[in-house]
């Protein structure tokens, strides 16, 4: 730990607002799928850990916007993946231009670990195994 | 039959694009929330009839732009159900701004009836009764 | 100062993810929806401030999760808007079910003032008058 | 003509709905990004096309759903281009699972063409070259 990731994604003309940028909320899909690919890069996808009985849902998110992120532009997801405690998942993300590196937003995800149905409980070996193992 | 309904909804900064009007595929889930009313205008919400073991998911969808949706504006969402056959469910859709009246998009969503988790069935009695007693 | 103002919506199947409640990135959907609301209720539509060429860009965002928002559900929203400094606006809002009043999240955006085209600049005098003399 | 492109887009859980597949607004965004990744591929982004002065909104939107698209999925997404008249372009497009080649959905959308504000214009003959030319 940490344990980061990067991955690439195109803005989308569903993403952006009359401003002609993208609309703030959509900075937290891209969070998302950063830490998706994140997750799956250790070798468990997050599609498989909710199989596995184990969800991790939202408990909160921050989101700084630093530069506009256009239509049809590149931008570059870095991920990074804490545990604050032992009921704390923390994802920080920034966000910059594929192209010219601007920075166009960064921010973090804190998530709980809950059963199918969203209960809390404490995460499973294997998924500390998982953290603990690396990518 | 046909049962038809009347709801109002505000476009928001979320709906619109860099073309400065609401993006393509938000009218699609202006049309969910017309037949949500709908449905609950005659008795039921759609909510229940999923809890009482019932789906409706969308098997086609249809829409034709007929003019801008403004972010602000106010527009008018008219439903209209009718069964063309004994396993499809049509609602047939117009918006229009609720200011001037005029005319934004038009079409329909065609819907299966299935159990939860998407096994077509014969549509419940209770269903049929709910379509045949209206609103 | 502070402006408070209430609001209520209606949660989409559109808002749902597959944990059966509200996606997260819904809630700043929300969010906007109250902060739009509340400035109308002060006499003048965001959509004319930003005709009269003001631009409130979101810089900064942040939600606490609570509670499962569910399909169908109504929520209220309630926004609180104040000027932390001369260059800064800040809208704190609340969301609980409408129903029996459990808090779904909270959270604040805080926004910039820019021209069209997203130059800082300082808020004018109108907009200064607006937020003095209140709803 | 016709030009064909393929791209594929992975299933966000942004995308699902409690239903645990993909939204069916969700759809129209990847038929979006199948045509921007269509017009790339001739050699001219939309986000230039746009640039210089030629707008392609959807006048018209179908969609076919054949089975559902889950959350992680790799989707394939084949989008054809043709002129059906002078007025007109239609983007035809498959979705289908890039696993098992499962159909998922599909559709069509038809685009008028405008200059930058939505008035209707013949297409410029630099697009018709595009066209014309070809991948």
């Amino acid at each position: 730990m940490p344990i980061e990731h990067e991955t690439e994604i195109r803005v989308r003309y569903a993403d952006t607002d009359q401003m002609a940028h993208a609309y703030y909320s959509r900075h937290l899909e891209w969070f998302e799928q950063g830490r998706t690919e994140l997750l799956r890069s250790l070798g468990k996808s997050y599609a498989r850990i909710e199989e596995d009985g184990l969800w991790l849902p939202v408990a909160e998110a921050y989101c700084k916007y630093l530069g506009a992120a256009r239509y049809d532009e590149l931008v570059r997801v870095r991920s990074r993946m804490t545990m604050p405690s032992r009921a704390r998942l923390r994802f920080d993300c920034r966000i910059a231009s594929a192209g010219d590196g601007r920075a166009i937003s960064e921010g973090y995800t804190i998530h709980a670990f809950t059963n199918v149905g969203g209960k809390p409980l404490r995460p499973p070996k294997w998924f500390a195994d998982l953290v603990d193992d690396g990518p």
